[in-house]
């Protein structure tokens, strides 16, 4: 762990060390904070360092703007981060990438850092299987079985149009092209089902089920339909597609390192001042032309913009002057559903390294899969949760090693995972709305007040809202906009 | 035409007016130039305002670069301009895009116009069908026959793998990932057509050499079969998915009014001086710290770095001291093959919106397809030929509307081209390499020399090489590495 710094977040678990807070991560930035005194007044305050906070404080900061990024953490990357234990990377939320999300891999192609992406699959190990435990029984099928499975019943659940969802949802990043697609605004994955149920058979079902709580995060009952025609769209109407672009794909060297990248660009110019566990309290544009920002700590910064990226969950925590538009508040105190569990587990076995799985309905953790062979040689599998049948890893180690053992019989070497539900600067996963909030909200969430901008990948334009794509996107978005509010004038030259 | 200004370039061919030269376009830059003789020394150089100059030169003014763009022609766009008649777009080269291609399509979303795309085709109208002509006949199908037909085999002639490219290729913007490809590198598309002739039909035949033609602008001898696995492999390895990422979604406002943003906004730094019809003579950086540029009509130029984005086929006619590098010039001299031959005709039917149609291998023109509705109600019709039976339009207009009319009796109302062979800035069209050249020659086109970056959608390093999105990558990588070296220190606050 050399170079390494430890987070205060995320936990470790080990047969011998037991449950421990805290885990190793290259986005924790030291010294924590780097601004002094005269630099309490900046052309721009960005809040919050995730992938939207890091995009626009590196194009603010690159044009020549003084800015100023709070971050309440110890680290960068928000609701992506990597714990790297022995030089491998464990990702605690986002992970995976595609180069059919534009945003993010215009990044990485931007940082020479393409030939970073490696397959989470590796189908050439001895337990080269799909296991689906259901209320049906407990069986194990090929990987083709499986992916047949799921992609007709996939078809299934997105066919509102006869088109596999092509015609309501032509164009995926602009989701409400054509409006048509709103009556399906206030369905939820229960309503989907219910229509379609006198054609689906047991296992669809709860291939449809399993597949949508891993996306959605939430519940059949409290997750919108909708948000899931926009992934499928997103995902070229494809079941192998969609598995391609969200969870294939990943960066060997680690999300934290790609959020760096962002990071350091910035810091290079000399434009930027940074605090890190340094929560904000208060904004306030009410007094005079600048904006005036106070921390939980007391201090206060003022700018001539704020770029505000609290995510959805927890904008409401934020005391805005004059006070958040009614409807940012209300979507933030109805908060959207995704309660995602998601627990690494390094497994003593390499020929698990092709493996994965469902139980559903009755374990605490819906779905696994092998995403990557650790430096011991060992397995590295992925588990996901929902908000039906939740579970806070912390709270309840040994139910969670008994959900992790529920899909196969595993000898656990560590489990590694962030309680997103209790993250104070989360309170939930990536965004997915209840049924009929993003129709109603999504606007209200896009706009801005006075000076202060509201950038998050929650309600970013593109397909890829609630991915990092996303975030890339509503970051660039607020920057250039903030940018051309501020024109910069001409440097001079040194030569 | 008001406030449209008219390039020198382009004709204009209708039944009354007969052929003329030059044609309106919003991408003419008037006046055309923008720079004071204070200005002579520059921090970069970029040469040539396509879409890769036009993306350099965006992301080093607004990093506070002092950036003079020089450009040969009396527009910006390079490759891809349009011509704005009556308020309606017809596209001389570069067309189309999706959200399949990052770097375009993030360029697209940041400006705010993913709005403006629009769809080619439009199957409501009578004239629905697809017309085949070949030596074998001449017949109709339906659209559904023409996409089973063609993808059917097109599946066949990239099937090296029995995975349909995804084994050799499995990571488009690394086409080289897998040295394995590397084996196809010396293939023409002649030869893997002969590879697979046994299990081919005609039609099929037909189908492969009329398409392959279509994308590479060359002959089935000279033209690189992995340049096409490269295309289908960033299509998604589908027919249908790569037709909708080339050739179905472009912009309603036109091409020319894309790249006015990216020029737009370096031009509101107020670091941007520029120059158009100014053709670039020499490059020198053999004498001092600075790279002096020299101009065709005597004038010079001195700066830091020197972005020249000349094309392939024409990057041997500028002088370079020291000189080009062996194999830079010898890739120039050998010139890829696309020779490609686009006509834009408004025909007098409305009907016709609905049609597309090949005729191959004897006629000039070998693909027409319905490209949308002129402002009159007409149908715009695109056709395309190749290197293969090669016609100058401009030297022949009767023999140009004997070609187009070959597809289906048409009322040609007007006819609109661009003639990229006989172009002095470009020699052909978009990118396509001869057999084992770009194995050979990527590299070393892709090659600095000293204070000179060589950067074009041509060598560039995405899947997208040869498309706009390529281009911007290219420019985005050389801006990027540019900035580097140059790093630009913070700026006074205007608070």
């Amino acid at each position: 762990m050399t170079d390494i710094a430890t987070s205060s977040e995320g936990w470790h678990w080990a047969p011998d060390g037991g449950l421990v807070a805290g885990i190793p991560s290259k986005g924790v930035i030291q010294p924590p904070q780097s601004v002094t005194s005269s630099d309490a007044m900046f052309d721009v305050i960005v809040i919050g360092a995730g992938y939207t906070g890091l995009t626009a404080t590196r194009d603010l900061t690159t044009s020549g703007l003084k800015t100023l990024l709070l971050e309440g953490r110890d680290r960068i990357g928000g609701r992506t981060w990597s714990s790297n234990i022995d030089g491998y990377p464990y990702e605690m939320g986002g992970t995976w990438v595609h180069w059919f999300q534009p945003h993010v891999y215009r990044e990485l192609s931007r940082y020479g850092m393409i030939n970073e992406l490696v397959h989470s699959t590796d189908y050439s190990k001895r337990h080269n299987y799909f296991s689906f435990a259901t209320s049906s029984g407990r069986r194990t099928m090929s990987h083709e079985e499986e992916d047949e499975l799921f992609s007709r019943a996939m078809q299934k659940f997105v066919n509102v149009d006869g088109d596999f969802g092509k015609t309501v949802m032509p164009f995926p990043f602009n989701a409400y092209w054509n409006k048509d697609v709103l009556k399906y605004a206030d369905l939820s994955v229960a309503d989907r089902i219910a229509q379609i149920r006198h054609d689906l058979s047991e296992d669809e079902r709860h291939a449809i089920e399993s597949f949508v709580l891993l996306c959605s995060g939430g519940t059949a009952q409290n997750s919108a339909f909708l948000d899931f025609l926009r992934w499928w769209a997103a995902g070229n109407y494809d079941y192998r597609t969609l598995l391609d672009t969200i969870i294939v794909f990943k960066l060997k060297c680690g999300q934290s390192e790609f959020a760096l990248r962002f990071f350091k660009e910035a810091l290079a110019t000399r434009n930027l001042s940074y605090s890190f566990k340094t929560a904000v309290a208060k904004v306030d544009s009410t007094t005079d032309a600048l904006v005036r920002v106070t921390t939980r700590d007391g201090r206060q910064f003022r700018a001539k913009r704020v770029i505000c990226t609290a995510p959805l969950n927890v904008l409401r925590k934020i005391a805005f002057n004059p006070p958040l538009l009614a409807e940012k508040r209300e979507a933030s105190e109805l908060k959207h559903v995704n309660q995602c569990v998601k627990v690494h587990a390094e497994i003593k076995d390499p020929e698990m390294r092709s493996w994965s799985g469902v139980t559903y309905p009755n374990n605490k953790l819906v779905i696994g899969l092998a995403d990557g062979k650790t430096p011991a040689g060992y397995t590295h599998c992925v588990f996901f949760g929902c908000d039906d049948n939740h579970i806070h890893a912390d709270d309840d180690i040994d139910e969670t090693l008994k959900a992790v053992k529920e899909f196969a019989p595993m000898d656990v070497n560590r489990l590694v995972f962030h309680n997103w539900s209790k993250d104070e600067f989360a309170e939930g996963a990536w965004v997915w709305y209840r049924p009929g909030m993003e129709v109603k909200y999504l606007d209200a969430l896009r706009r801005r007040q006075n000076a202060v901008l509201f950038a998050n990948s929650d309600w970013a334009a593109g397909g890829w809202r609630s991915f990092i794509d996303g975030a890339i996107q509503s970051g660039t978005e607020a920057a250039l906009t903030v940018r051309g509010e501020l024109q910069v004038g001409p440097r001079a030259t040194h030569l």
